[in-house]
């Protein structure tokens, strides 16, 4: 219970101020989780490790954030049953856009859950993690009722305060 | 135990030749279903309602699957906190591209988990939902990694035959 | 008739800073215009609520902005038969494309009427709205027709400014 | 009362067949239509006075269909202050992407209503139409509330239907 | 001899910073010109008389910058003989895209001759109205071919600075 | 004057049958043209020689066309001062829109006068050569001015067919 | 000297139309190759060992080719310091475009040759192959110089036909 | 053994920022490497000259970078047997995506490896010209091996840093 239930993995260090927007998430809903630097390309067989092992120690759900050829999501999908997520991150000259077809495009076999390019995919990504958590945890499906609860809330009160705004020009 | 865990919702009755492929994944790991036709823009309120009233009946994952502008996923997620997958419908003059766009680049705070356009993408979702179902029964992770088995066990086999076609020319 | 006849809604309050030059236009014209938040996905009911409840309170058009898997006018569109117009908010790693065929590949049945993709968009997303109004309106009619002739003479100003500028050189 | 008051504009022949899906809505509401055809670059003259005499000969509403570098809409929306909306022709190598870019991408002043490119856009179209002339007409908008009914039985028969079919199997 | 022999015109005076590219390059040659702004949409009338006055003023080319929905050049282009060339004008959110894609994709029989997006375009159309001039024009021919050798000497030059400064390191 | 002044030049065989529209037009206007088969990689040093030796010959107006990574257009048109219209043509995955971006995006000193994709492109290119020649031949100019008004007409006729089909319905 | 020096391995028996392209132009120059099927995401250990062993089998040059996310190319760089040839395989909605981004977005320090999508790109794949191998075999250096020549040669001859078939119009 | 064995060739000295990627990564392998400015277009000679004289200079593999419509890799490529990789270099309003297509889509018989658009591209030309002349060079292939494994170390070392700095918190 105190182990770590999702793991965030990323090709490089400069994803970090991108993906952390998933470890806030998983933080909001006291859901532990571990983030790991592993490249497809660079360090193939510590990714495949941590994908292979993850399982074993207690990991149910994997969030993988990579940017250009973003091959991560799909290798680390290749050698497990846990289900994967990708954070296409944006950046280069396609910003984005080759990371996303990298990801989302998978042939049949390995799903791969793809997420919006950048923070918002991020956030979401975390989410999509505790949604998948929350099946088997009642309370976790409470917690969730409430934020969306809160989110529309949020809508409301921006709304109310546009109105204010309005009324005083 | 017997009633449906994956509901598998379409904006149209063309989409069904593609979103069977989810099903007879479904079907191949004993996990029951419910096929049904809402539209976002068409009929608002049976889609919603659908969404909305789905954890209650037991329904535990969502895959929809949409074209051209496809709203169909957002709007079901939008109104469950229940894991929600999305298939883009290829068609239309940009052949899937618009839904693709449409499914995967949602906002923060509203996941939804977007597979490769067409076939491949209905398959896959059929597979990501039992992943999901499968991090609360050890026997469906068992089974999985007996799919991801044979997977492998194919692609051996396939390349035995081209051995043997190879020498024969 | 102290009413207001158009309806601005937008997802997110980030976007009023495009969306008021819809309001602009509409002040230039003499339309009373009400300004509200809602989200397609974060507040979905307040959404439908805003879109279903449109005619009654007297609106006659509803714009609708939003970025990214833009799904809000569409989902107005579905609760309404009020025109509806939309406006693709720039923004993201796609920079308002994917708004863009979010919001103009409808499926056949619930026409939205798309505009371009940011601050012109919006512009002409309030001068539309006048166009509609303008049917029943003469006094409305003449007004376009008098933007229109201004808008003519300021493009002969420029040139003439153009013209004094180049023979200064 | 029995002259058209939708003007159906095109750049050419071939593309009746797409833009009659907007005279078919149109007929279903009991608006009479006129189809036209002329080309913003082959007859530009033409054109322009099909725009500009438009009101005067009792036209309320003018829908334009065109492919390629699709003018045609702009040209007309430059010639009137009816509200104008355009359909995007597929067609071409790019099928209809460059068409939809030319039509939505309108600079502010002069707005055009895009639709979906093809048959969706062309049917949506008539429906845009209906609705503006709805805004003077309570009778017609009480007949998109009929025809928005419609499409929610048939989603509704088209369920059934699928219920029916994967029961027998 | 002292007129004006090539028109440029452009949509709007925020053009003029890329189109006096092409300004330059006509004054390098002794072509004289004219640039005027005038806008396919909020002026038709001025442009399409700008356009069909242009041969009986003995304009002999056109250049045509516009940006967006870029309408200017065929609007020219369908009421002249003369031949046109077209440069699209980069910004707005897909940043000269659509603008190439509105001029570039003419149907048949109205040629618009489309440069690259931008300045290097707006220095192509003055280039290529000057090998359009020296068609009649031995001595424009002449120049021509000097400027072709001072491109390739200064291409040499650089190529030699570049060796100096990497046996420097 | 016996001698071609247009040469159509293009990559491969399979060309013929788009580029031959440029030769029809030249024909309809009465101007030799040549047609020859030279690429830009496969035959470089022909291709260049061709570009080359082009002015001397009599060639004063040259059109390439080319598919894929259409270097052809470029190539010739750094070898000649003349000016070179290009035709890109489609096919392969990419159906022509790499051959547009290969050959409209050409740096600032050699211009290539660009047309749309495919057929309508080549009758363009054959247009827009005859407007060049026509530069220096009020007959030729006269014969466009004709040209134009049949365009017009034929646009006139194919109305009112329309007219009569939709009457006789 | 009798071991395959060339590895083709693609990802699906699907593509073996389509890679068998650069077998025949390894026939050609008398280059023995080995054609195998491996799937970056259904057999990763397989491809992984493909790749990794390779080198110590005498293979010198790696060929990949596979369509949609097209992982396999950068899986097998990963595992080895071999030069790898990438093939973007056509297919799919996208038609080839996510498997070109997904092979020639490598981020730095893992290169992999990308070709053009289709049969264009595999048979330049085997030709690449063969300037590879020439490097150290000057036999090898002068058939590619004669592949030029014939290639050139082939051009003349389609010229030539060309010009035969034009006079007998 | 003491000349360069690698010639870097771009269109303008503006691509210096990028292309010495390539160089620094040579440099690093103790190859010896030759940069040079010549275009495709302003100087076609000179580049022509720089790849038929290049195996003969005992150049032996060949990188060029080029932005916008990007001939110069397809060019040398047309002169040489020569391994030829291509940079897209980004830049213009299209941000090399443009130069990609001109790079990538070549047609078969002309090989030019292509590699991602940008710094990371010019990198991995710099890697694969390594690869291609450690084919014959054992030392070469070891050095090879040693940077891989030093990659692997630096995300190794990443993510233990990773991991203390999330402990901090």
């Amino acid at each position: 219970m105190n182990e770590p239930q999702v793991l965030i993995v990323m090709g490089s260090d400069s994803d970090v101020a991108i993906m952390e927007e998933a470890a806030k998430i998983l933080d909001n809903f006291g859901i532990r989780w571990e983030m790991r630097i592993a490249s497809a390309h660079r360090s193939p067989k510590k990714a495949a490790a941590l994908a292979s092992g993850a399982a074993e120690r207690g990991i149910r759900v994997i969030i993988a954030g990579a940017g250009m050829a973003a091959h991560l999501a799909g290798v680390i999908a290749a050698e497990t049953v846990l289900p994967v997520i990708a954070v296409p991150i944006p950046g280069g000259a396609l910003n984005g856009l080759d990371a996303l077809y990298a990801m989302v495009q998978m042939p049949g076999g390995i799903p791969v859950a793809t997420m919006a390019i950048g923070k918002a995919g991020a956030k979401n990504a975390g989410l999509l993690a505790v949604q998948m958590l929350a099946l088997g945890n009642l309370e976790l499906a409470a917690s969730l009722l409430r934020y969306k609860e809160t989110m529309a809330d949020e809508v409301e009160q921006k709304d109310r305060a546009l109105q204010v705004r309005l009324q005083d020009k």
